[in-house]
């Protein structure tokens, strides 16, 4: 069964998110989405080079595309442009 | 002529390497390859969105890798695994 799933990187620890994409692999994922938005993206890829070069060497990066999402801030209501990246796993 | 040439992205603030991408396009160049490492990779994000959402929109990213290189603090003499990244952007 070929199932996608998304890992959204936010604050908690790296290891946290390394830990979510090896359950989500072992759980028969055949590809994984990992997303970030701001800051985070730079963690995003610390996540995934652990993932493919310490943990499960048969997956792969398969594609990376960044973006950018306006993001409302709820309290001022002004809108600011956030750069996001999505990089997709898969083995 | 097809040059390439590299916007290494640090500690400056976002705006300066965004003035390096539109130089180097303003000079003739058809490629710019924005690379970072650690925790700049955000802001080479930031940069790259910037110059192809609101200057150069006849500009695309090209390509995204990523990688993992092995830095040596000259003090303490240890190894630290850190993330890379690399942005193509062209024409």
């Amino acid at each position: 069964m070929a199932t996608t799933n998304v890992v959204l990187v936010g604050k908690k620890p790296v290891m946290n998110y390394v830990l979510a994409c090896l359950t989500l692999f072992q759980d028969g994922s055949n590809e994984v989405i990992v997303k970030a938005r701001g800051r985070a993206i730079s963690k995003a890829v610390d996540v995934v080079q652990i993932v493919t070069k310490r943990f499960l060497t048969d997956v792969k990066v398969k594609k990376i595309s960044i973006d950018t999402e306006q993001i409302k801030n709820e309290q001022t209501g002004t809108v600011s442009n956030v750069s996001s990246m999505e990089i997709q796993l898969g083995k």
